[in-house]
């Protein structure tokens, strides 16, 4: 038994459960990957240009990484990560070396799995960093990476991607799906209607970037239907650029459901002055009614991230910015906090709301029995820090015996890191195909359920969850529940 | 391995667990069945009447199937749920014919386990329910719901019912079990006085049912103590059907122990006009520890279910009622909730108070804890979304340790649905086995301690628990701890 | 199989895993104990004195074992604990033999394991107590405990103790360290600094504690500074007495970091009358964050054990005290409680704050991905109810994918009862054992790996995590930080 990507791994050693675990391997393995949640770059896509260094590619972009290191007493700068004093820190080489030589701090993390994985599967190493090889492994990965087949569009045709998904926020210009859009790459690699700048009055921006979406799109923001509009103008355009799917970050998961009057007077106030904490929280909370509303009319699939305090560490905000490794998952109350929503179009057959959250004691409680109620409801894939083995098999745990599978969403990768796809997805396949190996195990799952089950989480479910609730409408006027039609495949 | 009720089914893999499992499984699985908590219709013990069909039999009364049907985008009136305004709904056979063509999105969930388990059980039928063999199935069934030996009375005996308890409110003729009574039946068969007819402010109708429980009971109920003498009243009227429990539905399990003056003012507030929600959550609360008062005068046993959001689809509520799905599970501090309670009662030989939530956050840090301090404290086994092999794991993975064995309550199916009876108990009894199986398999539980703790957790445990604490007094005013007594069964 | 202390016990069945954990087993079982935290008492080791009785030894210090007879029924007195009045109570072999009778009741409980250990490693006996065998064990154990070989320092010794701690609160005169000073045993026994007693305004005695703190120091304790300065004071006696830690014991896991003004005005404002609970919360919150920068300052390691109700049971704190079982976990906040120290000292390189909760919830929600990006934080190992098989596993499984191993403080037994040392240390050990054997056989963990982790996770962590941050600095002035070196180790 070797830890360094036997074939076997993450796979049940009692020989009954190993043998069924492998068949079902067997049978997703090889799939295509659709990722229909991500952060990777679309500059990437549109240039096709290399990345630049092992470094780059591996270690500054990779949160994970960077905070493990931090928390044992190790500084961003020694990493290489750039201040936003523009002061100066460790160069690549030198970055990578102290990666290498504490590359052991990562047992027991996914983050080992997944570079593992990523060094095996592009570039052939099979050997873990240290010190020692530290200067030969970022020697051949540099030159590997010249290698027209590491280009970005060549490593998603290698990892077999159907279809990949980037983030951006509603005033982004898509210049670079723009350009996708002339090289065909459209539908294929898609955006995603991230509209958080211009829903969050605690975003010192706010009231600036609101103005801005009243010009991009000549809607008149200070009044709340002409601020509806000028989202629905931004959908459509994300739309035009492939989005099928809408995400909205939020530190809790409350909604609201306010008068129209209410609105406005809100609106009205968080435009004349600084927001107080109450009406910074009814706002965005309203706003996600809102997005649900719009989501019925065209379509688009809503996706809900709840439950984190970002930058709890002030001197990193300060020396080098955000999303490096000191955001914290906090408590969320999904039932009282939703309640709003769904009792408003929990039930219409176009809403189609795909949950995430970090505070897995709602996995059982709130989001299995939620999921398991409302037609709009689908389950997002354990997120973040809990999109690991043992991450996983709490989830599925937790969930399966009341949401079914069914209302799944199967996986996404939600990635910032390019090559760690294929490996999150390797792990994902992986611990489906443990999960229900136990199940076929102790005799509760047929073997050829258990196949068709596993198909459908690791790729028919996510094509099924973000696929366009009014896609397949001859004039987009029928009432086909896409729930019920897309869960037929499972 | 056929995952279609093998003789194996939820036991281990591993051969040295299963050996043991089996043998666990073999010295309980024909123990009689003690059902101490349940919602069977008393009618059907009463008339023993034949069930109409195969949909009202095992579709229209259980909320869990029509909950996943539901959450895939099925409208009740689909399913043959009678519409509160009597409007059309699809008839039986339709309606069976969508619940057969969807049976597979009942794949991982405890529904499956038990419908597989009643269709062999009652009626030899050992495929599962598909379009093709829909009809079929629902004439066979049909058929032989006509047979005497599925009439209600004869299904308590062939699934070897010691005991079983229906769920009554306060107002509640009980001309069912007055009909029992004069056919022998009480004892076996029994009421639980569940009062949240007459406790909740927040019922409509609270007031007026108060009312009518001053003038079942002749008491001056805008009295404190005439309306806790009437409760006194109905008690021994439950009693005299049997009644050994009392059953208490709370959002939070929040508990009070005002002086009298206070208790007073309380009432004479909510009396004179509509209870605003903190005077409502107080009456409750005090309520729960009068509660716990006349338990400790008359030896009942209590029941609280703390923790559940009713009605979280008010569309639903309006169309077809409450109880088919839409109640969601909620946060509780049971710890600082039952306090006030147990600082007064808890240490009560004659208060046995058994608890159940749908909070598992609070299985090791609050209940076990809890339950393994106070006399008074017994805990229910996995409630509702928790019933189902996993949670059952769950359950006993986190209390055991600090709750020991003594301190639990065995296990109750909680249905309305009588033919999933043995089928919930089966589940019980092979999660219980392959348990106890993993600790004799881990060398901390001999072989012969095993058996004996199966036995208890399978039928002794409840019928200890549900016991009147003053059942084995000679006048009644012995102080003997009847958790004292009944635990030396283990 | 035999439950009674097989050599494999808490080992897993399946033969794959099992033959991995035997090895990693057989690695770390006789290395010696580090025993950083716990609640000894330090006049055994200052006398060496004979302990009285079985029941002095085993029964009436154990608060796990009087909690669970009497959540069977069974009074204090029965068991032989002192009351607060002094009046009688059941003689030692009497309690004896109650506890024996009911020793069954501990099935499934660490008490069992504990108990079982040490009537085996102390006393040779190999039979479980019972009614029948009450006496023969009772008079066996109190004439072995005439032997030298079980004295406090004896036991010590046999049991490999390389190191141990003791809890003193600040206003402690140490003598019975200043006795053991003299006998060289300072440095292998050592105290701990456990304010508590002058940080907590809800302490009846608060006011009359802090003025003693300013006798002792001479220090002016209505001045915030002065009251600083007094603490400075007492940490520097203590490490004298070898106190490498604080401690502090806290209802939640609250921090606060407010002005200067502010202190003095809360501080003022507490000494001027009965403090309002707000009052009381608040300075609770601000001595941890000076606590955090008096040890930036003098390198102690800071102990944080947040989240206890403390006495739930009034009448068993007026009847027998404090500390004997009804103190129940609560749920706690660390997230946003801690977020105020961290954010002021979170990066030290000379805080080391080690965390320990009964919150399970907060593991891989909050815990871990907190230990995984501050430098200054480790976590704890599995606390009190906790500190368990089943315990144990499920921190393992929620804190080591986003903490890592070298984020964690290894194992510390925390008891009141000496010869529980080894059997705790025993059981911990054998589930790191069994934890990482599953990711040997999952093959995500190379063996050698696993040997290197083990030997860290039961000696080398505990060790690194308790050592002064300012320890091997010449001068005191190294910025090292101690993380890294420590965690290089592993």
């Amino acid at each position: 038994m070797s830890g360094h990507l036997h074939p076997d791994r993450l796979l049940p050693s009692d020989p009954v459960a190993l043998r069924v675990a492998r068949a079902l391997h067997d049978a997703v393995a090889d799939l295509p990957i659709v990722s229909p949640h991500g952060h990777t770059d679309p500059a990437w896509f549109a240039t096709n240009a290399r990345f630049a260094n092992a470094t780059a590619l591996l270690l500054t972009p990779d949160h994970y990484v960077l905070r493990m290191l931090r928390s044992q007493g190790i500084g961003y700068d020694a990493l290489g990560v750039p201040r936003c004093d523009g002061g100066p820190v460790a160069d690549p080489r030198a970055a990578w070396r102290l990666f290498a030589s504490r590359y052991d701090l990562l047992h027991g993390t996914p983050s080992r799995l997944w570079i593992d994985h990523c060094l095996m599967w592009a570039f052939g190493i099979d050997t873990p960093p240290c010190a020692e090889n530290a200067d030969v492994l970022y020697d051949r990965i540099n030159e590997r990476l010249q290698d027209d087949d590491l280009r970005p569009l060549a490593v998603l045709n290698r990892a077999r991607v159907e279809s990949i998904a980037t983030t951006e926020m509603a005033l982004d210009d898509l210049s670079h799906h723009a350009a996708m859009e002339k090289q065909g790459l459209i539908g294929r690699i898609r955006t995603t209607y991230r509209p958080d700048d211009v829903t969050d009055p605690d975003n010192p921006a706010f009231r600036y970037n609101l103005e801005r979406l009243g010009e991009l799109t000549g809607q008149d923001v200070s009044d709340w239907d002409g601020m509806i509009a000028a989202h629905r103008t931004r959908r459509a355009l994300f739309r035009r650029f492939g989005a099928t799917a809408t995400d909205h970050g939020m530190p809790d998961a409350q909604t609201a459901d306010l008068s129209a009057p209410a609105k406005q007077a809100l609106l009205t106030r968080l435009l004349s002055g600084p927001a107080c904490p109450k009406d910074a929280s009814l706002f965005r909370a309203q706003m996600l009614t809102e997005m649900a509303a719009l989501s019925c009319e065209d379509g688009m699939v809503m996706q809900l991230h709840a439950g984190v305090r970002r930058n709890t560490d002030p001197a990193l905000l300060a020396s080098h910015g955000p999303n490096l490794g000191a955001d914290i998952p906090a408590r969320i109350d999904p039932g009282a906090g939703l309640a709003p929503l769904l009792a408003r179009h929990g039930t219409d057959a176009h809403l189609r709301l795909v949950l995430f959250c970090l505070d897995e004691s709602t996995y059982a409680r709130d989001l299995a029995p939620m999921a398991g109620y409302w037609p709009a409801l689908r389950l997002g894939p354990p997120w973040w820090f809990h999109d690991s083995p043992r991450g996983i098999r709490r989830y599925l745990d937790q969930v399966v015996e009341t949401a079914g599978f069914a209302n799944l969403a199967g996986f996404n990768d939600d990635t910032r890191a390019l090559l760690s796809i294929p490996a999150r997805h390797d792990v994902w396949r992986r611990c489906v195909a443990a999960f229900l190996a136990g199940m076929v195990a102790d005799r509760t799952l047929p073997m050829p359920e258990a196949e068709r089950i596993a198909t459908w989480l690791c790729h028919g479910a996510a094509r099924a969850a973000y696929a366009n609730t009014r896609a397949a409408e001859p004039g987009g006027g029928s009432q086909t529940s896409t729930k019920l039609v897309s869960s037929s495949a499972i």
